[in-house]
């Protein structure tokens, strides 16, 4: 029987607290520092992603659980949310359940691929110019090009994930997830049409249903990856990566990644690109060094040099200071509008909550 | 005397802890599921809204209290704030006082005749095309219409609440609010005026102040409600309802509304609707079944059947499925650009925190 | 060696939360009323900037701690964020250190000016019409000229923050903050320009790097303050304060203030202000008086008296009242088209958590 409204507005609205309270944890982190990059001014910006989080599990007995995952992204230096245009839940938006079975949920996330790629970057995946892993590392693949223009490129919306408990087959962990082909109101993107009649006009849905795959490996100080993906306009995208502790303070790391762009390219649809890293750690500094590569068919090839440094002050905040070279390598008739070579430089505080 | 910039810093900024620990309260829910809609590509969406919210009571003496509550909506598949368009605080912005007198608040929230009618809803009152509440039962009402495209229809900006205490009169409560004239930023409503000369041009002021009031009586296994409400282009709506738990299992439900939007429209101003809906408990399961029609003047009529079931995994989590059926039925010489018949199926979970 | 990619989303998603718990701290406020101005109708608003935050900090032994801050600002009337145009995180978003040394701190927020002259405000720097903070008395000056329309005049984004000890050299503190010359997307300016070649072109990075000083002084019953800033566009504002508690229940306060807008006026370049308040308390009220003035070159005077009260219902709520007229006072060939005289009336309730 229906409580009287009052009772409910009690109810809904001001009990409930006592499960509340022990439901919800927050948590995120705040990085920002000083960036120089060639023929800009200096700035106040990130290199790490900026997020405010709150999650919770629910024990539903019989070794289930109910869990859930909303995670703010936001900038620093302006107060906005990411890029001033992103969803507010733009690091994640998920509900699922997990058990023996492993962990299956729905919703908004970093696909399967990309989460597993960036950790074998050896600027931890961070987005930062200094580092890999949004350009180098994944051969300028991005994971929604249907997605309106400020969406990132790693994430799905409309998605269903699941992953294997973590020592399937001893070492062995699988992750697998689907997206529906819904329209997300992107712009038109042209493809193998025209500008007035594009293979993908404004507002698409899918040609077919993303899906990312991975799989990785570890055993003791070695450990390694396989990835394929295929996004809604149905480029394909795969990648290998290994790591080894070569000794307890230093790991080093290797990725290779080729980008198959041949649905939506009438020439030169491939794109492979490398990355080699090492971490190694002294006290509590940790140095970081990558070199890279991105090779894209008929197009100038990227490379890029990185030298970090981060030194904690306490296992939840740490300075760090970077300086990285990219430059576009072109043959003899290619002309570039940018700049060949881009400097970058930053020093900032990473501090977690 | 004022405190150095400093001591102000850190008093504002770092103190004044100690409370804010205690004084609020984190909740909300996720709900996400696969849906497939006649004619539309599958997806992933929500059956219920989704919040995250921020609430607290602060004890003033003699039985007084200030309260306040902020929640956030958004939508867990694309982790944007609902409808990529809502305010921030899309579920409540309010903050109020409460003791012996009821509760009085100020600020955005459901109206009283909105938030009364969906609890007399098969399907809770929850925005799902499965349910009633959104389209059938309020017979096409609107509570907004001078706010702008995205909004929903269900709430007022720019309110001032007042419930009564819940046992007034031996069962009875009294619910009421005002809101201002103020502008909200709407597009024009063309009304009785011209396309040229619009009724309600862009930006309007209400013509009259909107007002919402509701009565509901709950005694044992009876309740009953009644609403009446103007909204700001002084469109009338009211509605009569009953519930009765039949059997501890088995509780029946029945609304009856009707809307007269004669101030706005020349010809045919009225619109009936009813539901009659029915809950079934099952052990941790609950059949759900509902039918019900909305009838405007001189335009096609609408006819919906659903059945759901949920299936509690927990206080706090539970999995659903739905199937629905909602038919346009005309006259001879109406023709219609929608298919007539939109099925419905869903299937998800949704999660209390 | 990487950790599986289960395990990563397990320590990433959910573990980490013993600390998160006790690293985090909710706090704001909420404030809502009735607000009437001649001429408009009847409105519900805020007289205070209305917040929702998030900070924490960490020991990091030897003195030192780190810090951060997030800070949401929204109107309760709506549900939106602050204006409907401003970032996420408008209050502030800030990380840094703090030691024996002072504070340190990088991001967004109040310019130490902004922060330094509103505490010297009888309305405590809050910005309701009554009070006299945003407008007479910083002169008309704003600290972000070059940002986008939506922005308030009181912060800068891209900014690094210094606050000396409180208790500096037996009662001073001083306190510096400088922002880069990002552009931050804002309209163009004319400035000296014209409106094909404005000074500043839409988007424009700041001529020089805005800085902003204050210095305040506390001993006993007397404090005072000075300030300097230079915004983006090289517009420089000075001023001075002080304050005295003549008798333990009655504040006395005074700031004087000028801006000189030579670098992007031709012609009239300067605005004096000036503003005398009270704050008289009677037990749990506080009778809150002021009057200022508004002079700039060649255009209308601006006047102000204002009277107010508030009532503390508890330590964290309190009611309120204010009367306010402004005048703008012109010369006999000065035209106006906005009303030359708004009175202001407003009564609400302010809770903080």
């Amino acid at each position: 029987m229906k409580k009287s409204l009052m009772a409910l507005a009690f109810l809904g609205a001001f009990a409930g607290v006592a499960h509340a309270q022990t439901a919800v944890q927050i948590y995120g982190n705040l990085d920002a520092g000083f960036i120089k990059d060639t023929d800009k001014t200096l700035s106040i910006g990130k290199r790490a992603a900026n997020t405010l989080g709150f999650k919770g599990t629910e024990d539903l007995g019989n070794g289930l659980k109910a869990l859930f995952q909303l995670e703010i992204r936001y900038e620093p230096d302006t107060g906005t949310v990411e890029s001033n245009s992103r969803p507010l839940f733009q690091g994640q938006s998920r509900v699922g359940l997990q058990g023996d079975f492993g962990m299956v949920r729905l919703g908004r996330g970093l696909t399967p691929m990309q989460e597993t790629i960036g950790a074998f970057e050896p600027w931890h995946g961070l987005p930062t110019s200094a580092g890999f892993y949004t350009d180098v590392e994944v051969a300028g693949y991005t994971s929604q090009p249907l997605d309106p223009a400020g969406s990132s490129n790693n994430r799905w919306s409309n998605g269903f994930w699941y992953n294997s408990p973590a020592n399937l087959w001893g070492g062995f962990q699988v992750n697998a997830a689907v997206a529906t082909k819904e329209a997300n109101g992107g712009a038109a993107l042209v493809g193998t049409g025209t500008s007035t009649a594009p293979q993908y006009p404004a507002n698409s849905e899918a040609s077919a249903n993303p899906f990312s795959l991975s799989a990785t490996y570890n055993n003791g100080p070695v450990s390694a990856m396989a990835a394929y993906e295929r996004n809604a306009v149905e480029t394909k995208f795969w990648s290998l990566g290994g790591a080894i502790n070569a000794t307890p303070d230093l790991k080093l790391m290797a990725t290779y990644a080729r980008q198959d762009q041949g649905h939506t390219f009438a020439f030169n649809p491939r794109t492979k690109a490398w990355v080699l890293g090492a971490q190694y750690s002294v006290g509590p500094g940790k140095v970081l060094a990558g070199i890279g590569s991105k090779n894209p068919d008929g197009a100038p090839k990227t490379k890029q040099f990185s030298l970090g440094y981060e030194y904690s002050l306490s296992k939840r905040t740490y300075v760090y200071v970077d300086a990285s070279r990219k430059k576009d390598i072109t043959g003899a008739t290619h002309l570039l509008s940018n700049p060949s070579t881009v400097n970058h430089y930053d020093v900032g505080v990473n501090h977690s909550f």
